[in-house]
């Protein structure tokens, strides 16, 4: 339970209404109940504000007129709001101390107050920060670092040597650490893997999803740098370097050897692939499903997917791609032709 | 074993031929062994049913002449098939009770005849149902309610205040109840990530695949109705809702708040993403690897990829697509030039 | 520590330089410690042979000369540092035996020298060969068998009856044998699972990266041969063949039933998905993000994904594919009508 006093000390807000009504959990406009904050950030929600049940909002300045309830004005109520809803998050957290069923190698080091929960292995020589959060049935693999306040939760795999910084959360069922996709064929033919003998680096303030996919380098690192947030099901492969405070939403890859500079976002299901090592420079946005093959210069916003339509204007259209070429020649003979003709009526006489 | 005359009666079909004949197994048309059910249920297959070394046949009536085996005759041969190869499955269910390397919180209500194997977590006040299979590793996280009948694979993660209904199946590594992908930038450029305290809600009979992502909602649930199925490799982000019967194949993937009809079919590779919310009509089938960026309001069949051809062909015609623009301009007014001299052409008196 | 001398021996090159130097590591031509050896095998990296830290090189012939190091001469240095990395390759392997905390049901047959980990499950009547590695919370089951010396990483399930070769390596959290997405509509419009009673049948000598899923075939085997590689989050369904020696790269899928020949390579994100069985030729390679919706029956090289533009561009022009097939009618039209002209001013004799 908070009043609207305490939740406008740590939003640095300013109360519309009583004080001392009190909050006991959170909700959106539309489905907030009795005794629920709920928050306004978006003006496309602004008409649900009059129907709300919740008992108090967070908003910004220019929605405070006729708002039906009380209110607490702040500068950005998303953030506001998420700072509250914290307060409400049910999870529970792993018991303190270690798990009797958990198989702690004796040579880990491990900080103070840490959490670790049953059947959890950490291998040898691993260092695991103060306040760490290791779920049920993860697997820390040897020589591996865990930084302080890390949260990794159930079933995560983190392989040998991996790095990981501090304040990061990692979802159920990610890998971190898995060989990277190195194939040569031999003299006979015969596929061959190359070994991957670098690591995983991952800094401080990450987010990686559910069942993400994070390689090895082969000689080098792959790294993944502080504040990056990484979606369930996105795969980074050998060598990729992500650059901080970059996004990577649901099913977003990187092949090997990609470069990705600071504050990218990278929409669902975007794939970078090249011939060789691709590098996108910073402040780069790119849409869904598109496929990016060469590098990126400079920041902006970059697209390349086609679009849905009803499948009979669907089929009629896209088996014309494969005349694309073969009409862009073909109109340039023909404004060719026109324009020799407009010559020619003109007179002999011009042409001479 | 089962005599042809259970296998009618359980089918609702018609023997051809001896009722007393027993079969031991099931096996398709072109690999199935003496004493094997197969079945034929469409008209490419037909040519094999003269060559099949089964002992008997389901199909429908359409197909009886010339049958060179005994057969059943029945509606539907492929359901009527599935029926019987139910009975030959040969999947060991966990044991029955708790397996003494399980742990359960002592607030957890378990529903009789539940079968829990070797490491299971359940968390406190969960409530799992009668009949349910809990397989090696599973997690299931704190105030989780699990329907009866359903049978959960091994390492799949639940994740807290989950609700699942009954006769459901989920597949290994799956995650259920991840964080929604909230992050929103702070006044420093940080990026933070908005607490989800929504839940996941996913209804009776409904199919999820390996791998299969689905994320809590932000505030309110992430929904997934009765009777959907799912396959690997989906990702459901938060927020969504999915419609009864809805079909998801490998890999589709759904972006934060798209909302999905009934009896929807989304192929595989397809991703629904947009700038807000995506809703799609009821009855919509969307074709492989389709991008859908906007709602859809009809039901019907939608694509959007593009199709593969030689290497040459393609990279001759695909850098074209940025003048597609130009050249559709440029098209027009080679249209009006023509028009024009037409006009010019059937003299100056036409047009005065 | 290895001697430039054995190094020599074990990748049957020659030494330039003194055959005493020992080396501790291997690294990157731009990242390598002193102790370290290195390799060139791309010219692109030629330049950074001048300045590189590393104690040794392996080159091949042609970069032999101004090389500044002790040196090694080798046919195909990438396979010969592979070969040597493998000496350095750090990670623990699971203790020889098995795990007081692992699993293994009376009826299971275990090879010698088998390598069983914590909370590992193997259930009845499986073959585990010899040398065989079974990595944390691996879950394999009843009647599965696999062969000598393949390693499987942590949380991998192994579904029942699924057979895989000797010599392979299975990454974290990939899940083999879940079952096939087959789905039908009763007389109700509800859907039921078809029952997948086949197995997964795997090679020798293969690789499955990290969170890749396998589908046991409906009633037939879903079938991997020898020697094929495949990287993260690959997605192979029901009854697809895959034939030896090919390459899937991360996020590639194979709807059902689809058939891939030997020595193919599929980049990543591939998508291949027919209204009906699909067939791939032997020896075709298919580029990055390509859908491939039928047969392909000639070897070679394959695309059909999009190129990304700047979003201003991509806007402008992807919203014309819709007028695609009215654009070529019309230039057809002002072809003929252009064509028509030429023939009337040739004058009406010709014509006549």
């Amino acid at each position: 339970m908070l009043s609207l006093a305490e939740i406008a000390q740590r939003t640095q807000g300013r109360v519309i209404g009583d004080e001392l009504i009190y909050i006991s959990g959170v909700g959106s406009l539309a489905n907030a109940r009795k005794g629920d904050l709920t928050y306004l950030s978006n003006q496309r929600y602004r008409s649900q504000l009059q129907n709300t049940r919740a008992t108090a909002v967070l908003l910004s300045e220019q929605n405070v007129a006729n708002c039906p309830i009380p209110a607490i004005v702040v500068g950005n109520p998303q953030l506001a709001f998420a700072t509250i809803a914290r307060e409400f998050d049910k999870r529970e957290h792993v018991a303190l101390g270690i798990d009797s069923t958990a198989r702690i190698d004796s040579t880990a080091r491990l900080g103070e107050d840490v959490r670790i929960g049953p059947n959890v292995i950490v291998g040898s020589h691993c260092e695991i920060g103060a306040h760490v959060e290791l779920c049920a049935n993860v697997s820390i693999g040897a020589h591996a670092k865990i930084g302080p306040n890390t949260s990794i939760r159930e079933n995560v795999v983190v392989y040998h040597d991996v790095q990981i910084g501090s304040h990061c959360t990692i979802h159920a069922n990610t890998s971190i650490g898995a060989d990277g996709f190195g194939i040569a064929a031999d003299d006979k033919g015969q596929l061959q893997e190359i070994p991957q003998v670098g690591r995983v680096r991952i800094g401080d303030d990450v987010l990686l999803g559910a069942s993400v996919t994070i390689d090895r380098g082969t000689i080098d690192d792959t790294v993944v740098h502080d504040n990056v947030k990484i979606d369930d099901q996105v795969h980074i492969a050998h060598n990729c370097v992500v650059g901080a405070h970059s996004i990577l939403c649901g099913r977003a890859s990187l092949a090997g050897s990609v470069t990705l500079g600071e504050y990218c976002v990278l929409a669902g299901g975007v794939g970078i692939a090249g011939e060789g090592p691709v590098s996108i420079a910073s402040g780069v946005e790119i849409g869904a499903m598109t496929f990016v093959s060469r590098d990126i210069a400079e920041p902006g916003r970059y697209s390349g997917a086609t679009l849905h339509t009803d499948n009979r204007t669907w089929r009629r259209n896209v088996l014309r791609l494969n005349e694309l070429d073969s009409m862009a020649k073909r109109l340039r003979h023909v404004e060719n032709l026109l324009q020799n003709r407009e010559r020619n009526d003109a007179g002999p006489s011009s042409a001479g």
